[in-house]
């Protein structure tokens, strides 16, 4: 059955308030919009173009190719086929001339997520007589919030995922010798057995490969750990077509780290603590919130301790289906996300300090914001570093 | 290594004069531009935006978020990290400022494979001084070839689904009853044992199901053969890490086809050595041939004999690593593609009719354009119908 069939119409011209638009027009050719995967919930081969308005008052309508009626058959609402291109202009013309169309757009890419549609596409939009604006917040409402059994499935993958770096940290910090591609493994059977599934595994990395955010290992050219190295783990993972949990982990290879670690580790936690504060703060005080301004609450708590020039991502990103998903992330960095923040949404909260050469600590839990508000898991994020 | 390493200089040069630009400014994120990885090779988790400038002359250019910067760590070029937004307008800026840029982008979306890059994108790059260009020529020439290996490699897997299909559908006429689903299990057993690769199973549709272009059959829900029905079979493969081979074979269950069905078949055999025909023959004469061309051929002779409101598609598609691949296309159909045909390049021949509620005949071959001019695969196309 196609999501649409019980589509909140009430909650769609919200939403089509709140984006300024007559209509939604969902395009997806490929797989190019995974916004409309999750909307539509299209199946079959995608090999040619399709359109989808989602209007303000009157029925829904799929512009089709004829080859492909079979991925609509379950649509709730009118399928207008088309083979040729001009049957295809002709359709699209109908439905959207004179009309201010929301489409997954993003003026000059200020955030790359919502930026979807190919340039032509837009072109022929609005050569046939369209207005088009970006559709943010029916993004936001329709295609990144979890629903209940969603969000229980993260909480669950959440604390497993938490014990999995607890036990593999305490371990790993004990052993001297052994290998960054090792501990992947490890971790990548220990999740596996766990009923957890990731398109790419865990990071591990020891000492100064710490300071790559996105370093990945790759056995043979990996690092054994040496005393007095930090240990970083970032793992992920989703229970069956669920939502990830995404955490990093950080452990010490020693008893007693040195002061400049202990330092950045102080940092790098309260800035994540900082984030955490201002989302909860703004949400009792029932005051809109926007997902820069997560990033700022973390990020000033990195600049005035002084490492603000090695905290070169944002705070956090949206966590829906995808592991990177299409809400709101925590960004006032890479791009300026001034999406708000609100129910059903879900996103990581991990700011880092990267020193080249030295180490590189982050530290990583989630949020979602559930019936009481926003929510942080693990129930028990990491206070202190996990130490031999 | 990067494919890059030996990118072929001078005919860089030559496809940026087609396309009358001064660079080719390739972008991806997240995956979203298939040309992108086959030209760069790029690797690593692509979650930040990564440019990549190919210019007539001079060095070659990255730029890329620091956090990824291990994915361009074979890059034979400059490579120019960013972090923060500012930073890419401003090093992108300083690349595009003035010149003229070649990007996958199709004006109107006309030929939706080459119309890569997200519209907000597209605006980026215009506002900070460029102007920005169709890529065809440059996407045919770098991302479309096929290379030595990879022409005996589907060669090989053609002549191997050929045989498949023939032993295959020369049992299924035999056997009334036998289900669609069974059938499409033993062939992708078959293809398997093999050594082929395919994203999807193949297509099996019997009598009126093979009206349905792109049918897929499910187990349960799907056809039983009864005497008298025309068989569909439509399959491919690619061997290891190589170009697919995509073909579709027609029979009959039963001795003798009815009028209509032996005329069909035979229209659409003859469109389909009709679009071939056209297409050695420009060769051989030295004449340039857009991908249309080979639509016209094919489209001609099904329309002459009356059936043209029911060839729904276009001709052929672009075959390169991807089965849809990023070449000229036949297709004056769905698209107006006027690209050219040219060494290096593989595309499927594939015309059918569909005549709903009755039966459907497609008869595919593929082609490649090789050092002796356009050549098909499997070497014995389907002449006649198989019957039992």
């Amino acid at each position: 059955m196609s999501p649409l069939a019980d589509l909140d119409r009430a909650a769609l011209r919200a939403a089509l308030d709140e984006a300024g638009a007559d209509a939604w027009l969902i395009y997806d050719f490929r797989g190019v919009n995974p916004v409309a995967a999750r909307v539509l919930g299209v199946s079959g081969m995608g090999t040619r173009r399709l359109f989808v308005l989602l209007p303000r008052e009157g029925e829904l309508v799929a512009v089709a190719h004829r080859i492909e009626l079979q991925g609509v058959e379950s649509f709730p609402g009118r399928v207008v086929p088309y083979a040729r291109w001009e049957e295809l202009h002709a359709a699209l013309g109908l439905l959207v001339r004179g009309r201010t169309v929301s489409m997954e757009v993003s003026p000059e890419d200020a955030v790359p997520y919502l930026d979807r549609v190919p340039s032509g596409v837009v072109e022929l939009v609005r050569r046939l007589g369209a207005r088009v604006v970006p559709s943010g917040p029916l993004v936001s409402r329709f295609a990144a919030r979890w629903n209940a059994v969603e969000i229980a499935g993260h909480v669950a993958a959440a604390e497993k995922i938490a014990a999995v770096a607890r036990t593999e940290l305490a371990r790993v910090v004990r052993s001297p010798g052994t290998t960054e591609s090792a501990v992947q493994a490890r971790v990548v059977q220990a999740l596996r057995e766990g009923g957890l599934a990731f398109d790419h595994p865990p990071i591990v990395a020891f000492g100064a490969n710490a300071a790559n955010p996105h370093y990945e290992p790759v056995a043979g050219h990996d690092a054994s750990l040496a005393a007095g190295q930090v240990v970083l783990l970032d793992l992920w993972g989703a229970p069956d077509a669920g939502v990830s949990a995404d955490q990093t982990w950080m452990g010490f290879a020693g008893t007693n780290p040195p002061a400049r670690v202990r330092e950045v580790w102080t940092v790098v936690r309260d800035a994540r603590d900082a984030a955490i504060a201002v989302i909860r703060e703004a949400a009792r005080a029932g005051r809109p919130i926007a997902g820069y301004e997560g990033d700022r609450a973390a990020r000033d708590v990195i600049e005035r301790a002084g490492f603000g020039e090695w905290f070169v991502h944002r705070t956090g990103h949206s966590i829906d289906r995808d592991l990177h998903g299409s809400g709101p992330h925590l960004d006032d960095y890479e791009t300026h996300d001034d999406r708000r923040l609100g129910p059903g949404l879900g996103f990581s909260v991990e700011p880092g300090v990267y020193l080249p050469g030295e180490f590189g600590i982050r530290s990583e839990v989630n949020m979602y914001w559930g019936p009481d508000g926003p929510e942080v898991t693990p129930r028990e994020p990491q206070r202190e570093l996990i130490t031999a």
